[in-house]
């Protein structure tokens, strides 16, 4: 494991609305990061799906990490801003969201994110996410 | 209270998430739903402030209801999209989000929402959301 | 006319697409910018509205104004991120695009304005937008 | 050249915002189209680059056009929302805007582009938009 990988996943470890969600961290690559999710019974909206906060904030942490392999060891990122598209429910055996990063800078990064919903090993899109980092 | 305030306050209170986040609805107004969260341990980030999800989550919920109060009766309300401006981290006593209706429509809704943080009485103007509602 | 103000007319002019559009320069405050535009023959969209374009531009371009009203005198800004919701077409007399700052920072400055469609001296509200500001 | 493909030009034709720009519609696929354009004298910002609603305009037709050509014949398309961070100043030989479907629906239909500056064969990505379209 590198240092970068070792400190984001120290780093997710003490993000506790991970753990409620229970949030896993996943592959952490260069300007990459995974994190995976199950429907909880206690995140849902009031149809039975996923609330879009769930999806949001797997969302915007796979994203912010993401930023952060991309930056110095010292660095910590905040998220600016962030908009999401939710293209379907979110319903089915459990969340996968990808972020990504689009432009790295010294103080800003711009990133995205896409979450699916896994059911029986296949997946649908169901929501895109873009949106600013800054280093802090 | 009125029947849309009840249909409301039921909706409401199918969103598991709300409850795991210790959410609670205010005021119901037509076009204007406040909702309040504490900032439990279980919802941080990893500086120990609130994460972004829950200052989103409960936004976005207050934004969603806002537009529900402007639809008939057997309407449901979908989130199309949705961007957040964080302006400051979420610490202080309780989170304080207001949804309002920009511009009705039969079929999509403009919303905004803002979030405050209240500390001893004082609140901070903290997250702006912007997005799009769809009635279905 | 204050410094500030007199800084912004003249970054004004040399915005050629300002030109372009026909968009004056109204109203100059502390966080607060009025731009002006007629709907000319050369801006619009397919169905003979104003294009998008138009009305993000002079949106835009308010909003990074009213953020310069709060900054030092030798600061200029970019826009980091943008986002319009439009909600009717772009017809009538002219088009006032109103920006103002929501949050004023040293490095960003989060901005938000709204545009009006008038039309025989009534108006009405065809879009708003939310974004991020850079001080350069 | 397809009917989807004759009615995207026709109506690329009527938008006289692209030919104020000098913009000119390129490559229409199966859910993606490229608009290029100049940076005319007359689409500056202050600083002598394109102006951030010149890179809007050519990427939000460009997205609207994607999203045209995954729909009937009859329909037309208006965004209802859209947004665009910005990366680099527009500078350069000219800008490739590439709009693409990210999700298809019959009324309401996802939607991404990128805005490239070329200069001497080599192209930067100065911009992302990521937005909603609808049909009426």
């Amino acid at each position: 494991m590198t240092d970068a990988e070792a400190r984001i996943r120290a780093s997710f470890a003490r993000q506790s609305m991970m753990q409620t969600l229970g949030a896993e961290l996943g592959e952490v690559g260069e300007g990459r990061v995974t994190i995976t999710a199950p429907i909880l019974p206690g995140a849902l909206q009031q149809h039975g799906a996923g609330h879009a906060g769930l999806t949001f904030s797997i969302g915007d942490s796979a994203a912010g990490y993401a930023a952060l392999t991309t930056l110095p060891q010292s660095a910590e990122v905040m998220t600016v801003e962030m908009k999401i598209n939710l293209m379907s429910p979110a319903t089915g055996d459990r969340l996968v969201a990808e972020g990504r990063v689009i432009r790295a800078g010294r103080r800003i990064t711009v990133v995205a994110a896409d979450v699916w919903a896994e059911t029986d090993g296949t997946r649908k899109h169901i929501a895109m996410l873009q949106g600013t980092m800054i280093a802090v």
